[in-house]
């Protein structure tokens, strides 16, 4: 992920550092459980933890490219690692990786980097619900049309409208705590998981060190299906994000002006045209989702390894690991805060809303002819010729608006009086279960 | 998908009839929970029903072309399916439909539909799990040389490799029931979502007789982020068949030759070479995984529908439907009866386990030599020079094992005795954990 | 493809029927061949043209249930035609496909179907470019605002948008033959290529009669770097229907209502609200791109078939091959008669353009200004700062038009004068390249 | 693309000095036009090219410090790049951009950074050739087994083999310059595309000093079809890198050892094993492919921008632009040094090809026994009853070979004497078309 997409958080996952952090925790764990339950003496692992901890903590430039020099020799980077790790350790550093096999800990530190990940993930799913939820609460009542293929169609509240998508992103919350649980493994079962070298028990106590799950089978690798559904999750997550910034750009439109993203003091929307606020933040949004989603597949296909592994996954992953995760990250909290300082105009939405001459009335008119005995067929032919009536001479001097089109219609007159089409006009109605839903989403219907 | 790849019970899900079904029992259930909180007559529900499910009980190839009559009319499919039924019902049919959408029934149908799918494949992936159960009760003790990059690694047990996948499709069955979760929802909220015209009991009703949930916000449409992530789950199964159907075609090559798909009395493998027998199933399948995967692209595009919704998903959903639903389905079962009647060939593994020298003891060996006080840096180098010269010489008359080869190494003799190159040579150990692990996949390791 | 969205003739081509014609012709012209280059005698050739065209000519549903009937037993498609073909050919029959493997049927009878569907493809492209062509000139002077990220950016006409349109469209055309030109190839070479046992004439022969070239180098198969490229082709293709469905659900979208798709008589947009027209053909269409787009991924993982082949490319052919050139076929002749009936509502694009107070001329003034010697820096700033002071007071009592803002702006008076403004407001100006850009585009610019 | 994956000579295209060069030399040259066809002054235009020459030339980190400080402050690159520029320039700097749209710059630029690209991928591409070439005429007549389904089918020769690829790579070749056309495109059209405010020649000359074509109709934007279109080709060449790829992994298989990787001294193949070498070049190259080929599905999706256009394609390309052509860059000249160094062993190809007692001419035996006079269907089963025999019983003590088998089959006996088995059983047969495949595919077959 290019840096200009990239907060500093998410990308020190990914950095060398933290990886070898991560590759020494591994190792120094491992000794310790062997010191129990393997070949491994007390006092060496305890000079291991001491020695690398130093190592780890005074660790610099100078060690990354120590470790680079030795890579460039034996082509192998765990390899590599344990080699500037022994020149470090001395001669306990034998006792380093004893029965291991380099994917024990790549595939393990692999794990840890994606539940670090998946944690900050939620913490930012988290920005995203308060800025929903703030938004609903404070439009629960703002009264806007409601559309369906882009044409208006019934009147909704632009809450109702936030409130939908911050039950897609409690969803999402959902599937990332899922995706998580499906990547947070550890696996240290040597060199074709047989646990030929190492005791199982070890496995056990690294993972419990670690906030991980010992692994069912790993054959020599974690299985990749939990990375590919992993990858899923966040593609899903991405295309929630696509969705609100849709709508958010549909919103911001000339013609609707509903809504649009905040436009800072000193920002210029266009070298050209110097009147232009574009939505700029939620196409950046739209991008990053096609971005993010185009991570599954990959993914998907670095499952099937061949027999106990191959390395095909890994020039794969060291992108998309990064890539998925720090894009990710980056959208939601741009979401987040473009989102709690989104400017609605509750005007335009009156306007936009009326706009029509009434035809968004039509299905409930449609009702009411109904319950006044006539046939649904006959309803319906009746209330698209009046609201086709209004629509085609919208503007016109003689246009009329569906309610004056309907009281001229003989065969509504003396069917439907004007109470039931008062009634029928009324925006209101469709905001009578607004609370109910509300109940059901944020658990209350007052802020 | 096409017919060659179709079950019948999984075809029915998506035929026209059974769509139709369904959307009557989502109409007269909703008629029903009407004339309990709504404006329909409890007698007029009753006759919906009555004359319903007759017609349904009588629906025929007539009934089909009767409504794709009206259809070419109005070019709209459920109100094509509302005037048929209104043929069926008479004047009571004004009841029906009444204050819903269209939406309401497509998409609680199509939630009906998936959850339908949804149990057939759970029972097919209980088929591939007996199948693998059983081939990995059976090969338990059947040793045979792990490998990863394709390169002979350490040994391993027939078993314990069909075990790795067994572990790998209970994960897919825990998907599978939780993307059934996702799908398994109802909505009957009306035209933007509003529950304007209908009250919400109206959808908890409905909901709870079909056995799904109600949806917490629903914008005239159920939202395609379920859809998503249901098939990003089908996408996660069909990688898991891919990496199987890939162990399959491996282990069946000529030169491995460890295990064959069952080849068919009269079967021909190929028109113009009579000696031919292939591994066809598992190289279809391995096409399968890749069309299956291909669906989660559009999917995901689904999502992102404009405002309260538009119908751009729609023609995508009426092929990835059933194209994924019937591809896997026939996808599993063609797995699980390959899996059952694999031929295995012990003798070839154990043949292949030894033609390499015995380099494959090197891990085990080198273990050995760390343990002797030799540095792991030394040891590397001296069992790798060791194996390489053994490798070389692979069935030339100068060749040596690499058991010999380390016999008459100097840095090698006097560290480690024969005994001890005894144990490191015997595969046997490799299978020291295999019940362990037996036991946790599958609750007991006999059979 | 479901048959909603199948037409005939392209349905035709890939039915059961279809195939086996083609499989017989190549087999039939191959015996011609190899009673010239091989070993077939040329009687035995004219027996197997006579009796093979006989049987094709009456081939009928009893044909087809005999060669499944054979193929149930032998397992093999082309076995079971050939076994079928002997039955009607009598003993010449041994005759029939000597030397030759099965994909050399197979694969040469794919390049004949897609080339069959690449010429109605052809066609279709040439209705849709005749509507954009039709529309652009009928609408070359209908002036509109140009939009760029939903914004109004500066006037452009309805026409030039859609001659940018017909010009991808052209270049679809071309993408679409280089697309048919890869995958027009003709292999009969042997069980791997080698002709071992077929004269590389007799392949020549054929591709000859077939209208094909014959491959550089197959390898049993022809390799699937072709087909990947077809796919690809269609699916960019495709994207380019998006683009244009999306402009189209754009222009009619309610606030717009610049354009609108043609609404049948008889139509009904919803079930539950009688006054809605709603864009369902082009959201139809963006949705069947979405399908025609996911095809490329396994497209292109089919290329990297295992040594001389596999089959594994075998079951997403026979989905796709149908799937892409059906469902293109359908998307462009419902693109171009929607095109071509397209309801264009001049009075409203004028009435967008001036909705925004004039502001939309705000490049323009911009030039002005830097023209009359006011630095770049500042020109923007003032006429941003009026643009904005017009925008935001957009409706209200005392907002002033983009025109009236500057012409009180102390940094302007003076600067600029009445005729600059008259010229900088004038949209006409904004036409002036139109002509030149069409006659680039259509090598005219009078219809 | 992680720089482990990266070369540098791709990555400095896409450095951000590379950019601004060009966006400079874009900015000059329409200056350059506008003195000749605008309404800059000649003067001017010479000193703009003058000082910013030398900005250029001086470009350093505090340059990119100063753009980028500017760009937080307007949130918009172009305009910040202009600032920058301004300042160096001085007052005359009112005469850059003028009448452009920051479109103009941005996608001109890419189109330039794209055909660098393009030169560099073909030369890479040129060198895969080369070392294609060298194995191939090396390995004219090295015989080996030619595999379907992985099961040996018939010899043919390694030489053939890479011929194959090689031919698919001139394809590739050919579609990359077809791709380089496709984006060798320049735009300065201003805000809609309109040239409303700039001289169309002004495009005309710059696209002709930077050795581009004009766009026929740009939107502002140069349409994304083009780009789509070069992403698929990448990835149709990505999956070739794939195949070849797999090929190498498949031939270096412990059982098969037919070719392997060349392996470094000092190389180390696993940390637990030392025993390995592993073919880890072309396992890393299968996973490169499927990352390029992941970027086809945001570039299509990009080609739907909303209008004259929308900014959500650009984080697509930020990232994809540079990750897939440094990917493949990387990728293709792995591979080409990889193919390069190619260790060959004919001996193992000549064990493996008689290793199943010669039933990989049951293809001839069958031509024979029908040119015998003996039916397909009969043919098919005598040889195929004996081809089994002998697999069956493959290095058991009571094995026969498959001539053997047939000269004791009462149906062979009599029709097929030895010299016609002899001849079945040639190898050389096989080879026979080599030449006039070499010719076809090489232009000779002479080295």
């Amino acid at each position: 992920m290019v840096p200009r997409y990239s907060r500093p958080a998410m990308t020190a996952i990914w950095s060398p550092t933290n990886r070898y952090r991560i590759w020494f925790e591994i190792e120094a764990l491992a000794c310790e459980a062997m010191a129990e339950y393997g070949d491994v003496r007390k006092e060496a692992a305890a000079i291991i933890r001491e020695r690398g901890d130093a190592a780890m903590a005074a660790f610099s430039d100078a060690d990354l490219a120590r470790i680079d020099e030795i890579e460039a020799e034996t082509r192998h980077d765990v390899i590599a690692f344990l080699t500037w790790l022994a020149e470090k350790i001395g001669p306990e550093s034998r006792f380093v990786h004893l029965g291991m096999t380099s994917s024990d800990v790549l595939d393990t530190c692999l794990s840890v980097q994606l539940v670090q990940a998946s944690d900050l993930l939620l913490q930012d799913l988290d920005a995203v619900l308060k800025s929903l939820r703030d938004q609903a609460f404070k439009h629960k009542d703002t009264v806007m049309i409601g559309r369906s293929h882009g044409i208006h169609a019934e009147p909704t509240s632009f809450g109702l409208k936030i409130a939908g998508h911050y039950a897609e992103f409690k969803r999402n919350r959902e599937r990332l705590l899922a995706a998580r649980r499906e990547i947070a493994v550890c696996a240290i079962s040597g060199a074709v998981g047989t646990y030929a070298h190492v005791d199982p028990r070890v496995e056990s106590y690294v993972a419990d060190k670690l906030g991980l799950y010992a692994e069912d089978v790993s054959t020599q690798v974690i299985p990749r299906d939990r990375h590919a559904a992993f990858f899923c999750a966040l593609a899903v997550i991405a295309s929630g994000i696509e969705r609100l910034a849709t709508e958010v750009r549909h919103l911001q439109r000339s013609e609707v002006r509903e809504a649009e993203e905040f436009f800072h003091p000193g920002q210029k929307g266009s070298s050209a045209m110097p009147h232009k606020r574009n939505p700029v933040l939620s196409e950046n949004l739209t991008g990053l989702a096609r971005l993010i989603r185009s991570h599954v597949i990959p993914a998907l296909e670095n499952v099937a390894l061949w027999h106990e592994r191959d390395i095909s996954h890994s020039s794969v992953e060291r992108n998309i690991g990064p890539d998925a995760t720090i894009g990710l990250d980056f959208a939601l909290m741009r979401l987040a805060g473009m989102m709690e300082k989104l400017v609605v105009y509750p005007d335009r939405m009156v306007a936009n809303l009326e706009s029509l001459g009434g035809v968004v009335h039509s299905g409930e008119v449609l009702l009411a002819l109904a319950r006044a005995g006539i046939s649904r067929e006959d309803a319906y032919r009746i209330v698209q010729r009046n609201a086709m009536a209004t629509w085609t001479k919208l503007g016109e001097p003689d246009g009329r608006t569906f309610r004056e089109n309907l009281e001229q219609d003989p065969e509504v007159v003396g069917k439907i009086d004007a109470k039931i089409l008062d009634d029928a006009m009324d925006s209101a109605r469709h905001l009578s279960a607004v609370n109910a839903v509300y109940d059901k989403v944020f658990g209350r219907h007052d802020a």
